[in-house]
């Protein structure tokens, strides 16, 4: 894509009121425009790298069985009331509204309770069982404050993904693949030495566990106890005596450090699937209510961590699996027509005009050029100007890197 | 994919509460879910739909220059009221709800308002346009009475375009780019002969003029006048004495046909840009309101129009282009080994799996799977049965005839 095709623009400073860096940058770089405070859209490099996140997470979900399907924002109160989650004093984070035919409605900020209502329709017979199914929504939740630029959102894009089994082995038996599919994501995506999985309220003690992945980060709202053997990571809700004699460790060998939630994991039991009329005959003939999980990783929350973790004082450095484009082809003076001639070469060939911007500008002096290109932090630098042609060929730089080198035009086609 | 990975089940009867064909259709054969009136969700099948006529319509407005965008749900009360569009008075679909600090919100029914807010922030000269951009996206709408099944809900997904241009000329030659994009959109669906371009409210003969498009559609809430000459064809709210003289055209060489309304185009003058304060200097330096065009196609719509257009007395009719699937793989009685084999050879083949359907149902009749196959409405159906394996190989038959024919097994790759 030419930059000249992009509406967005750079922006040297970043509005006075986002105080956190990943907002910042996104905002300055022209991946996010503010709506208000905790909502915000997606403009194209920022839609580019969600659509980026949310391929890596569908390929994972796919992987370990699941089918994708689109639940609807607007949500019933019937089906809510069933398990007493209506209430503002019971969720304190609804938006509420009303039809006009006066009923009230819900806007989704779960999907908990309408899947397992609908799945009701479809599941009957042990047969039928197990399954999993995902999908990507926006997730609408009315935060008193909203902070931490889109890691914490009052609008966010949101993966949650739902198992249901005949019994607890079946369900564990997912919650685990579950878990591996998950610190696969994180890898993918380069943080999968800075995640760990780490056990959340309820605590792996009681029937009802949950389990979250929190990423080492600086901007994160949580704070994670870390063992010096660096296998043992607690969460800041279980972090206590009790916890710690039951484990046999000692509370001095705890690095306490900030961290994100990334994703957690949640196993229901079967009072949720009573409570809303998911039942199954065994093979019996005895009807049971289904084992339920609940699995969410927060899809531009993640945008927002790659952010915090990665980002230099240059600007943002995405992973490779999640940058807007693979290489930003940069045009200079007396190298303007060799670039043209790459850049629709590249067009040409396999590697999509999807994989490369073309900084194709005209009235942009060089370094205002290099600043945007480290400021939107795609992956690899391609110079093409009067001096890299003159040392032969184009000048390459990796944006993590600060030395580039040469190499001749006739190879960009294979470097890519 | 395998019919049992599915976890939904078609189903005899339709919802007794559910009058239009396309919503009962796609609710017995599992493609939709209803969470309330005028509100569906999305299952496996369904969604496969949605995503096909998504990746056309994408296509078409990427051909026309558009950058896809994605805006959020939550919506500025501010925003809306510098256009006057804020009171319930102005817009009678608004759902509303408040912010946890007291402040109320909107909840997105349109994006014409914060799109144009929101393009303020990177367009300021006229070397910046033409600009065009769009979006798919879920509008809420707060409509007295949800009916017509998919065609008319409280919530639907959109796809909205918006152009922006400096002056009447640039923008009338998107507008006439648009329409064009908008015309194969129908066309590859198979809509095209039955989807006319009218001129709506406004009419050609004020500034502020826009088109729709209908498809002729017995389930249509629309009203078209079509000129017995086929060329001209009218919208009833311009289908008058006025608009009749104008043209030199009688009224008894019209004939009145429902329709269902595809897609619809607004030019919008400078008006809400002025409004919105996007403007732009000219060469000469001079502030001058943005021209704004709204474009939008009701992606779920269109859905249920196919559905509508298409089905028979057996079930639904996709099209090739949106269908969930390309083939319906069934394996009968005595030909089961021989469809697994030819589904594993599908897998494997650059072929995927994403575009076969493979009823591989041990606890269901030739007759159940027969009738399922029609009511899914797949384009075509490979029976693989003892009878079919004795006659030389596989069952082939279009969804759209009532002719077989066997054809080699070794054939069936080459057929796909």
């Amino acid at each position: 894509m030419r930059f000249t095709e992009l509406f967005t623009k750079t922006r040297k400073e970043a509005p006075t009121d986002e105080t956190s860096k990943n907002a910042q940058l996104l905002i300055r770089a022209g991946y996010i425009h503010k709506e208000m405070a905790g909502v915000y859209s997606y403009l194209p490099l920022g839609l580019r790298v969600i659509n980026n996140i949310k391929r890596i997470v569908g390929q994972e979900m796919g992987a370990i069985g699941s089918t994708e399907i689109l639940m609807s924002t607007l949500q019933n109160k019937d089906i809510w009331e069933k398990t007493q989650r209506w209430d503002d004093k019971a969720v304190d984070i609804w938006f509420k509204s009303n039809l006009k035919a006066g009923n009230e409605v819900g806007f989704g900020w779960s999907h908990e309770e309408p899947i397992v209502a609908m799945l009701a329709s479809h599941i009957s017979s042990y047969k039928d069982l197990p399954r999993i199914v995902h999908q990507f929504q926006n997730k609408l939740r009315n935060e008193v404050r909203a902070k931490s630029g889109i890691i914490r959102c009052r609008e966010f894009i949101m993966k949650d993904m739902y198992s249901f089994a005949v019994d607890e082995k079946t369900h564990l038996d997912m919650y685990e693949k579950a878990t591996e599919a998950y610190l696969n994501v994180y890898k993918k995506m380069g943080l999968g030495p800075i995640t760990h999985v780490t056990s959340a309220s309820g605590g792996v003690f009681t029937e009802k566990f949950s389990h979250e992945f929190q990423t080492l980060c600086d901007a994160g709202e949580d704070t994670i106890y870390v063992h010096k053997n660096g296998t043992l990571v607690l969460n800041e809700e279980i972090f206590n005596d009790s916890t710690l004699a039951k484990l046999g460790v000692k509370k001095e060998n705890f690095d306490a450090r900030k961290a994100a939630e990334v994703g957690n994991i949640f196993t229901f039991g079967t009072k949720k699937c009573e409570q809303l009329g998911l039942l199954f005959s065994d093979a019996a003939g005895t009807q049971k209510p289904v084992y339920l999980g609940s699995y969410g990783i927060g899809i531009s929350r993640l945008m927002g961590v790659l952010v915090e973790v990665f980002a230099d004082d240059k600007g943002i450095v995405w992973p490779e699996s999640v940058a807007p484009f693979r290489a930003h082809l940069v045009a200079l003076e007396g190298g303007e027509a060799e670039a043209d001639q790459l850049y629709n070469k590249l067009q040409a060939s396999s590697f999509k005009f999807q994989d490369v911007l073309y900084d194709d500008r005209s009235d942009k002096s060089a370094g205002e050029k290099f600043a945007d290109a480290d400021l939107i932090g795609i992956p690899l630098r391609l110079v093409v100007s009067r001096k890299s042609l003159e040392k032969g060929g184009i000048e390459v730089k990796k944006r993590t890197e600060n030395e580039s080198k040469i190499i001749p035009l006739t190879e960009a086609l294979d470097l890519l």
